[in-house]
């Protein structure tokens, strides 16, 4: 099977990135395939996932969230080139080019360029004190502006990361506000259980204020950033951090004239190609994908999918088929004790999605009631009125409640109605579970009304 | 509807007679239907699997262990006589008598006589000092030995009751030595799998003796038990506990001649009812069942079970048309922080059953590697050869591991792939996962081996 050497080139040395160019590299060796990455930033294969915990202090150091080095990937023959920005793909010479303008020719091409934090666009949003948590670099800023002395932190955005940011500057003795421009936190959670998060944070002593959008970061006269304005109030803060969610990086690829799908990530087909552009691969989170359970578009930028994506595109690369599955839209996350997991659809997206639903939330304990650290949780499901198929499930709960939305996730991908759930043969002891677990007594909720 | 009143006895009032009674009076009415339960004991609804953390001091006292007490179950019409023994059942007339000679016509009957602890045929097992772990009475002795100083304790068997009680013992501050007749604790587990639990028991401090049948408990010259002797060697105790494994109790229901299974347990078909007398149920631990997967009969003593058995004995009898759908063997324990589980068949199983299977096992973290309480983690999964489709799963390691068995329980009753899981969107952040959870991870392995 020898021929000509063939190149590889990627651009992003992130999640996707890199799992495109470890399992091409798997599956076709060096003499074969020649793989490149070109990394714009310092460190590629990092978890910026971790950031928050390293911001907190449960994570020692920068070098705990970087899974693997350049050197690291050398001795597989991967060749990564950091602080080397792409400046442009020429889709039709096949080549891409850097900022200083040097030329790789590629036989394919991934384009991992990541996620881009969402900005809203309001003054003073550059000021020194407003930071990212995007790049490691981000987490080592907030770090050197809580040890300078910062006490009161503002966190703008209640999604997971804005969350896991309050959590990590309470940790460090900040206080905490979290200002949100919608109704409640978690927006992919329904508001009966974004309620339980929002008075879990509350009770946490941490300052919550909804439905206001920011207008304006506040600065002093040196130019810091000293609080926000929104079309309610103002409020005072050390720093801010930008927990407002991520859209797709795609400025490169729509430069180049890549298609992009409706929901502005890169469109590519079930095995991470580019439409029209068959040696093109886009994956993680610049890159569009669909929801398992209605096949619609989707935009999900999380490690897990990035990874995965990015081996399917390895993979056809290596000369192997494969397809990514789809997405369910799982995610788990924790503010202090309080766990929050969500997976499939919400009802506004089973409405959307046109399914008659109905719902039923329970709420139990995490263990037997009598065993010491049960603590409170509650399943909210979301199924198919008439065939009791779950379409979506939701949990907020102590420790011991997130990781149970797994089950949930297989049920849904599996296809699996509320009476299959909870039949099913879910383990028992008293330091795990009820003797029904929560999952279970949520599912058969929804089958005994169903029964009438 | 109305005509006349009928009667429903239940004999024996833990988790399968009084979820049949409940579910009976949810569907009808005390004008339509008498509910008698006969409990030869004097607690009903007691959790059984909560004695070993009563003795550990883990849960305070015998009260909690008790679910719901007659008086509230009168409240619902459920009429409880405890301390009432059934002395023989006339299946002929459709009625029970009790010892003391009360005779009950019944128009359905729910047989839920519970289990048999087993007991090795050896002189000395009836001396003081010796305790079972079947009833509260027995948590209750087994306190007051401890209270009065007993120093070290003895476990025979290593099965998840006797591992539960080592932990118990050894936390109450007792030198705690494990005999077994196996070679390995945990029989459900594959051999691989045991000796991680053996070597974790070790670790903990606690003496493991394996492959050692008992001949004989010791008895000092008060004819109090002080150790036992093996075919090996002689082992010193104050107190010895028998955690052999539960048979069915079916003394009962063998003289009045219903029919027992190849298991030794009641015979029923899907419904919980009687071959040949379909006015007569059985459930819970003297009720033989079915394996999901193979569809062969099984006898699986576990709360679980028994309540979801009772419940569709007592939907039957209420009018509305249930099945249970069988068992996987699913289980979780703990003993100190090792968390031990199962699903599905084990190698043996899937040899008898005729599979050809694969095993694949993996070790990975309970959280993101850098992220604090990171423990390790194994996962095995049993997978039939060629088509992938998972056949059972075990699971040793630190806290966190356990329940991710429900996952793999999920995934096999839906008659998934590994590839099918390896694909799944299942949840991710630090505190909770690697980025690819172990499960996950186990399932990839199978699946990439399997595409060669």
């Amino acid at each position: 099977m020898s021929g000509p050497r063939e190149r590889l080139v990627v651009i992003g040395g992130d999640a996707a990135g890199m799992s495109a160019a470890a399992q091409a590299r798997r599956l076709r060796s060096a003499p074969e395939l020649e793989v490149v990455v070109l990394e714009q930033g310092g460190d590629v294969s990092f978890s910026a996932c971790g950031i928050p915990y390293w911001v907190g202090g449960q994570v020692a150091g920068r070098a705990e969230l970087i899974a693997r080095t350049p050197a690291e990937f050398a001795a597989q023959d991967i060749t990564v080139h950091t602080g080397t920005r792409v400046a442009g793909i020429d889709l039709d010479a096949g080549s891409v080019v850097t900022g200083s303008g040097t030329r790789y020719s590629y036989d394919a091409l991934v384009v991992g360029t990541g996620g881009r934090p969402a900005r809203p666009p309001v003054p003073g949003l550059d000021a020194p004190g407003v930071f990212g948590v995007h790049r490691l670099d981000d987490g080592a800023a907030v770090r050197t502006a809580i040890d300078a002395g910062a006490r009161r932190g503002l966190v703008l955005g209640g999604g997971y990361i804005g969350l896991e940011m309050a959590e990590a500057l309470q940790r460090r003795g900040l206080e905490v506000t979290v200002v949100l421009a919608d109704p409640l936190p978690m927006q992919l959670l329904d508001a009966d259980m974004g309620k339980r998060v929002c008075a879990g944070l509350r009770a946490m002593g941490m300052a919550v204020h909804t439905d206001q959008a920011v207008r304006e970061v506040l600065v002093d006269s040196a130019g810091r950033a000293c609080g926000v304005r929104t079309d309610v109030g103002s409020y005072d803060a050390d720093l801010v951090v930008l927990g407002l969610g991520m859209g797709p990086e795609v400025t490169l690829a729509a430069e180049a004239g890549l298609a992009l799908g409706t929901t502005g990530a890169i469109e590519v087909d079930h095995s991470q190609r580019c439409r029209d552009h068959p040696e093109v691969f886009a994956a993680g989170d610049c890159a569009q994908t669909f929801s398992r359970i209605t096949g619609e578009p989707a935009h999900v930028a999380l490690g897990t999918h990035a990874n995965k994506q990015g081996r399917v595109a390895g993979s056809v690369i290596g000369g192997r088929p494969a397809r990514f599955p789809g997405v369910l839209g799982t995610a788990v996350t924790k503010v202090g004790n309080l766990e929050i997991a969500r997976t499939g659809l919400c009802t506004t997206q089973a409405e959307q999605a046109g399914f008659g639903y109905r719902t039923d939330t329970i709420e139990a304990t995490t263990r037997a009631g009598y065993f010491p650290g049960a603590e409170e949780i509650a399943v909210k499901l979301i199924s198919e009125r008439g065939s009791g198929r779950l379409l979506g499930a939701q949990i907020v709960g102590g420790p011991g409640s997130g990781k149970r939305i797994d089950v949930l996730a297989t049920a849904i991908w599996a296809s699996m109605t509320a009476e299959d759930v909870a039949g099913t043969d879910l383990s028992y002891a008293p330091p795990f579970s009820p003797v029904y677990d929560p999952v279970a007594v949520a599912a058969r909720a929804v089958s005994r009304t169903e029964q009438g």
